[in-house]
């Protein structure tokens, strides 16, 4: 089998793999995270918000996700203690913000691709 | 709290979210999915070869995942009879292929943002 460098894609099993592409691909390769996260991306968020947005997700695994983002630094939680009640919000951090270019090129690629989820 | 649309992420809560993006976000948010579709990028691989550079993979995942990604039209497997043993090979499909730009984009993302795995 001869070997074509030029037509091999950079993270092929050729080579071993980049480690931080790795830890990246393991983080969104959590069950909702990547859902939680582009839920975010807009405003500040209320809980209840993203629990409605991202489909069949559980207030439990919302609330779990968002403890791992925010420990991560991806998330941010904001309290305005001077309302009543008080207000609680998520944002997307810089770091999350970033992933934009990934959600939107998941976005094109699923356009094309993906059908929509047999449950939805 | 005024809502300014255009510094709104297209993905951001304040609309549903795209079900054809939410499906695939659900695949690549499968644990390992996105490591074994990333090790198949370039010229047609082996079983034992994608296990090992998927670091810390189970060979029973590699399987899991093989006939998962190859039921979804991800993988195609490659049976070559004529040789001894029996050579069998995976690649990805064009579908596969197509999502280089995302894996692209993560890649940039996680030289600038995300350590390497703690148990890499």
């Amino acid at each position: 089998m001869t070997q074509s460098k030029a037509k091999q894609h950079k993270h092929s099993a050729t080579a071993e793999m980049c480690p931080h592409y790795e830890a990246a691909m393991e983080l969104l390769g959590r069950r909702w995270t990547g859902l939680v996260l582009t839920s975010l991306m807009g405003e500040p968020t209320r809980f209840s918000k993203i629990s409605s947005v991202v489909d069949g997700i559980s207030d439990r695994m919302v609330s779990q996700r968002l403890v791992e983002l925010e420990e991560i630094g991806l998330v941010e939680r904001k309290v305005d203690a001077a309302q009543r009640p008080v207000l609680v919000e998520y944002t997307a951090t810089k770091m999350a913000r970033e992933l934009s270019p990934v959600f939107d090129a998941l976005q094109n690629w699923a356009e094309k691709w993906m059908p929509a989820r047999a449950d939805s």
